[in-house]
């Protein structure tokens, strides 16, 4: 059966992603059945199937979509030439996409244990584009002299990490602003690689 | 049922808890079932309960020892009684402590979402009391001078950020030893620091 433009399958895709985005983040992948999202939905278990083969294309599926949004979106972001600028541009960008996705990031690392082989080395080769983006800011800056860096790809695995876990202390509301969070990563970051 | 030395529940102990340990690493605590742990084990499910009441227990148990051997190890661990000495201190025994329990360190940050609010509290503050011992050597190096930090408890949160997510890329055999790694990390953490 084709699908028609506004058929039922293009209306009830989006809210799939959302359901199954927040039970995988609550119970975990391996805990939550194709029922439940159907469930949680409001459609019968069998209408889920118009939208995904399976569970495991559902996974992968939410976590590309995240990737891909996270390259397009850090793709369009305004950047100025120059290596320190990128690499602010690049902490700033991280800091505030990722705290407005608390659950796909927190899926993104967590379920990577439960792709199937070839999803996997995909989720990876769009993950690497990302910390390559990274990579190439430290070793322009290290190659112009203006950064001081031992290893680029550590550097950058070091700087991901400890903006990445920002999701796991970070609330609003607390004693510091995600501004001046930011702008203390910042500062941490520009320690990082001063020459 | 008195409980007699060298009974079945005391060897059944270790055993239970590495089962749950690696099952709940692999597919959730939410997926995994006491029946399908004591068949990991190799018991009846009946069994399982004359060393742990429930489930919940068992996870909070896990975690509460993952976080008890962290800090018994860390106290334990020589450091000079400088800031940058007791800094480096810390940093190599981050690394290597967590490199050897990966299951344990992913389910004491993927699980605290499953801990009943009691128990969360309670793992809550032991962590605390880890973060805590980095925080005190941040503040009196920045104290006596020796380092420039803006927030110590901010700087705290990104370097434990930063050598936690080591686990998740890094892989013996690959390009870098753990040795290096470590030597890498450190020069980053001073560099975070450098007055």
């Amino acid at each position: 059966m084709a699908r028609t433009r506004g058929s039922h399958s293009d209306i009830t895709g989006p809210r799939v992603e959302r359901a199954a985005l927040e039970l995988f983040a609550r119970d975990g992948y391996a805990a939550v059945s194709m029922r439940r999202i159907a469930a949680e939905v409001g459609v019968q278990a069998g209408a889920l199937y118009n939208y995904t083969p399976d569970k495991q294309t559902l996974l992968f599926s939410l976590m590309k979509s995240h990737m891909q949004d996270l390259l397009a979106a850090y793709d369009a972001w305004e950047a100025p030439d120059d290596p320190l600028g990128r690499l602010e541009a690049f902490a700033r960008f991280h800091i505030r996409f990722n705290s407005e996705r608390p659950a796909a990031v927190f899926i993104s690392y967590m379920e990577l244990r439960n792709l199937d082989p070839e999803h996997f080395a995909e989720i990876e080769a769009l993950r690497r584009r990302y910390e390559g983006a990274l990579v190439d800011i430290l070793r322009d800056g290290a190659a112009t002299g203006v950064f001081d860096v031992d290893d680029p790809r550590i550097t950058a695995f070091a700087m991901i990490g400890m903006l990445t876990q920002l999701n796991t202390w970070f609330r609003r509301g607390g004693r510091l602003s995600l501004a001046e969070v930011e702008e203390l990563y910042w500062s941490m970051l520009r320690r990082l690689v001063a020459a």
